[in-house]
């Protein structure tokens, strides 16, 4: 296996490359109380739905070591309180919500420890979490590649990276895996405005990893798709619905229909827990509206005059009928999607239970 | 009329609003030869077809204007050789060729003048381009307003407005005729990257028109599609062929997938001299591959890791079978457009050989 970068990991306390200096600067952030870990995720220093669980699951191990109750049980109220601010931070990505409820289970499950012995035991949990996001994003490169056999030329739209997980990625996993079994691949890489999460981040791990791309506007995808230079689109995802609507970052649904009408496969690519099976469908999800500030400026440079009114919906959903199959790290759903994306929630939960 | 700011105009020389300086600032550029006229068009200080068919105009002027030749039959070789360097300045837009065509063919025609007659007879010619251009522009206002009847929200792309044209502009002409007519009209606003010329551009002109606005990115459109809040999609065109396929900025095409997809009707607006009948469809259009820093960068910053492959394809073509019509100063062409453009390009012509 290639080392690749961590993008989240302890050290005392939780550690994270800081993405919004990349690709200038190759900085880290050390979370030294629950605020800051809030602050980096809704900052987005972190981003990516499974990277922003596992900072919440070390923000709960953090609010945990910084907590002085007595009990475990005073300890757990704390933590009920901690996951209720985590998960304000980022309303779209379920897997936030998804690992803070694992870590107040946990400290549930073990209210009998003695406080010192709960935290311990948080901060195992947490780390847990943050290596099976990494074997997840492994094994999703594995049923991934599968996809990609007759494939050249795959298009990807905002970082479903490394950078978007522990290490490795969902979207970009199966592209590694190809590329690790030296096979010839191109990514067209979206730039994904207004954040540029695709020039700024997605560009710079594939360069880092050696992978052949090219980065072009998102405007710029359909004019490709119409040359035959598009082999398929890969995209990561913020919360799948239970039907297979497919919340992830604004452009996606644009994509989709787009790939429909060119006759090319569209792949969502996470982990289970990317999954909801509390929400029927793509209407229920909420989508976060973010600053404006975010499109009318480029860093500290404005693009727009002054007063002008702007929209900013950070995400969209993609209904189903649009998704040619789901990746997970339990293997590959095809539609209709609503049977076997349950089946693969209950295994990787009977999977979890066995650990 | 309301008094609309001029775009390009002659004061002893060309001069031309600095579009590049938008909307940060109002900036003049007097282009005092031939190369500051071509540089203007190149680097994008003055851009939209008509605008930059106009802006040539005043550059033969000028050529003549500047060159010492003591014949007539001298002065045309001088504009021979202008011609050939202002149409190399940017290959996509028809009305350059178009315009410095005209310009030659008023020399040769009125060849038997002595050379500061003949300055003065192409000096007249650029102005009369000019007024024409603005007077077409508010005759596709008022063709274009009846398309817009039951139309609340309109989406247009890149800039197709005063900005582009003498004045008034194509695409937002039937939305300032509308608006004059003191009917509500809310327009969204791609930014249009990568030079942006919907944020820079279009917002700020649409803000000095006092027409409600929303600034959105790219990747947005079709999401707004899809909660039905575009009625209808209207742009320029760069060229238009002779079967109706319609060159423009880059992601008009994918605009036009998602229009059809969404049962939303995607008008084009264009003078008749954007109508190339030479060139018999889309594949024939060549289309201008601008430099990558124009992605990788916005103003100075770099928004990519360095070394990143970029493309930049700065025009894409729709098919004709993607749009739903075709407003030109003659008047409105549905599908199949061949026959009508023809017509609408014999009418325009005669009505310039009465003048």
């Amino acid at each position: 296996m290639n080392e690749v970068p961590k993008t989240v990991w302890w050290d005392d306390v939780p550690c994270l490359i800081d993405q919004l200096r990349l690709p200038a600067m190759l900085d880290i952030v050390r979370c030294e109380d629950l605020n800051s870990v809030i602050e980096a995720i809704r900052s987005m220093q972190v981003r990516g739905a499974p990277a922003i669980g596992i900072t919440a699951a070390y923000g709960m191990a953090l609010a945990a070591k910084r907590s002085t109750a007595q009990t475990s049980s005073k300890l757990i109220e704390k933590l009920v309180k901690a996951k209720s601010l985590l998960d304000a931070a980022r309303p779209t990505a379920i897997n936030l919500a998804w690992a803070t409820q694992r870590m107040l289970d946990i400290a549930q499950a073990n209210a009998q420890l003695e406080p010192d012995q709960l935290r311990q035991r948080l901060l195992a949990e947490a780390e847990t979490i943050r290596d099976q996001d990494e074997a997840m994003c492994r094994a999703i490169g594995q049923h991934g590649k599968t996809l990609l056999a007759q494939t050249r030329n795959v298009l990807t739209h905002c970082n479903a990276g490394g950078l978007a997980t522990a290490a490795y990625g969902t979207a970009l996993a199966p592209i590694r895996a190809v590329h690790e079994d030296g096979q010839p691949i191109h990514v067209w890489v979206d730039e994904t405005r207004p954040f540029l999460q695709g020039a700024r981040l997605t560009a710079w791990e594939l360069q880092q990893a050696g992978i052949d791309l090219t980065l072009i506007t998102d405007n710029m995808a359909a004019y490709f798709m119409q040359q035959g230079h598009v082999d398929c689109i890969i995209v990561g995802s913020d919360r799948i619905a239970a039907n297979g609507d497919v919340a992830n970052k604004i452009g996606t649904y644009g994509l989709a229909v787009l790939a429909k009408a060119h006759n090319i496969p569209l792949y969502v690519a996470a982990p289970t827990s990317t999954i909801d099976l509390q929400t029927a469908n793509g209407a229920a999800i909420p989508i976060e509206q973010r600053s404006t500030q975010e499109v009318t400026h480029i860093g500290q440079q404005a693009i727009a005059a002054e007063g002008i009114k702007v929209a900013h919906p950070a995400f969209d959903v993609t209904p189903a009928h649009l998704v040619t199959a789901i990746i997970t790290e339990q293997g590959i759903a095809y539609p209709p999607f609503a049977e076997q994306l349950h089946t693969m929630v209950e295994a990787a939960n009977a999977a979890n239970a066995r650990q």
